[in-house]
């Protein structure tokens, strides 16, 4: 069995996995993260107990305990060297947490690049060449190649959401205007959304919207399965969009595998069919075998165990 | 020593490459693509015979001859799986060539992979992720990791030229439109170069372009060192075009070297230093050690090279 940590910017969700791998039991508290680290690693460590406790697991049971933390990571060395939502510069990860598990190897990896090794785990099937993508609050992007975790030279590559979708556009959070995560993410449907409902304040969108309190990803997507013609057309841009970019991904990499994951991707093939036939209009060249398009199938879990799976690599 | 073997869609180039490695002798002839494969081949052989006697060396100096050829490629069977511009299908190159040297490896590989490839031999010194783009008619690019040449799951990965710039954008030859070739190939320095002086019929660009009797990718670029106003701001929004699309491959892949090649790469620093400083600006994270950007060495001969050090492996 595994430890995995999925560490984010507001919280700290620990599971205990098993070898199918399902999560067993988890547990999770806020991540507070103006805290020194020291502190954070132990409220790590307190919820590993827990999750062992309630999964009927001891430490002896634990083949390896696996970190995923946003930010560029040495997995090397197990250190988080910057993390712009934790704000964090030089974290040792591995030595901190080591403390408390003197015995067993802990992985640190990006948690994006966790995700999708994860992903490729379940299913993978060993693809020589494997690409994960998210779509959340921004894009996440995880590549696996002849097996391994793709990092580039310095830890941070895979950053596939920031890669141009619209030179001079959109503003996005990484500096650079236009990238993808700033049409494609579901931050960027939000304000998709949210424009649609202002222009077509009688849609079903607009009440929809307004019966929720809030505009969420999911808002034109309910609407326009209902019929609404603004949604729908807010949907089909938005997928255009995510479409574009994995275009993109497929001409650099031909991959024998591509998932896309995140929340939006629970729309299951209502999001998969045209972007399969976007695909096949526009990717280059006409080379079989081509790449095996899926939605992800972990989801939430995907950040555990992908960690937990990655912590003995 | 080694032969390789340049063949593109107007001209079959073949050289005879020493361990240096450099050209030592070279000879070519048309490539005449309409005609049956089989003759095409002869030619490369007759070629072949021809450097080696010109460069003293008989076949048993050949440790082995690499040939770079458009399109999709099995080099693992050595066939051209798809060659638009040669209007090739699943031609069986190693075995056709093997006809007249049947004791010596033969290697088939993509031309922009292995002009990357000989540029990793060269400037890579070993690197562990090298990325070549080669700055053209097209764009083309070449990934080497881990020491290979990275071909994807179908051999027709590395298409760095056909991911977008603009979404919508510009036409394409790919078809999709909106390509980074679209805006950063010699082709469509040219276009903008031409607009530019469409609209400028006065400036100095527009006078060496007809003491020139054509338009060519150095117009702009020499009439901005003069001082034509108008032709720097052709050069300075090229310069942003192919340094974006630099960008999107250092935050996909953050290799340790990046290549710039291709007949424009010659510009040298001055193609380089803004390039350098736009990259600096806008490539995400902030996490050392950078990316090490530099200028093609190889230029012309890229492609023979490549091919020729890319035969055995």
């Amino acid at each position: 069995m595994f430890l995995g940590i999925d560490l984010g910017g507001t919280n700290i969700a620990v599971g205990l996995v098993d070898n199918t791998p399902k999560v067993v039991s988890n547990a999770s508290c806020p991540t507070d993260s103006g805290r020194p680290y020291q502190e954070i690693v132990k409220d790590m460590a307190d919820l590993c107990q827990k999750v062992m406790a309630e999964g009927g697991a001891t430490i002896a049971d634990i083949e390896g305990i696996g970190i995923g933390s946003p930010g560029s990571i040495d997995s090397k060395n197990g250190v988080v060297l910057y993390a712009n939502n934790l704000g964090w510069e030089n974290v040792p990860l591995r030595t901190e947490l080591g403390k408390y598990f003197p015995n067993i190897p802990i992985g640190v990896e990006n948690d994006a690049n966790a995700a999708a090794y994860g992903e490729y785990v379940v299913n993978g099937h060993g693809s020589d060449s494997f690409v994960a993508i998210t779509l959340g609050t921004g894009i996440g992007g995880g590549i696996v190649l002849d097996k391994k975790i793709y990092r580039g030279h310095n830890g941070s590559g895979g950053e596939l959401g920031h890669t141009t979708l619209v030179f001079g556009g959109e503003p996005c959070t990484c500096g650079k205007p236009g990238c993808w995560e700033a049409y494609a993410s579901v931050t960027a449907l939000i304000r998709q959304t949210k424009a649609a409902i202002a222009a077509n304040p009688d849609s079903l969108m607009a009440k929809l919207a307004e019966d929720a309190g809030k505009v969420s990803g999911r808002t034109s997507f309910d609407a326009a399965k209902q019929g609404d013609k603004a949604a729908q057309e807010v949907v089909d841009t938005y997928i255009r969009y995510v479409a574009e970019g994995i275009v993109n991904v497929i001409n650099i990499f031909q991959p024998e595998t591509l998932v896309i994951g995140g929340g939006i991707s629970k729309e299951g093939d209502y999001l998969l069919t045209p972007i399969q036939k976007y695909v096949d209009t526009y990717t280059y060249g006409g080379v079989e075998p081509r790449t095996k398009l899926m939605i992800a199938t972990l989801f939430n879990d995907a950040g555990i165990i992908g960690a937990a799976l990655a912590s003995t690599l």
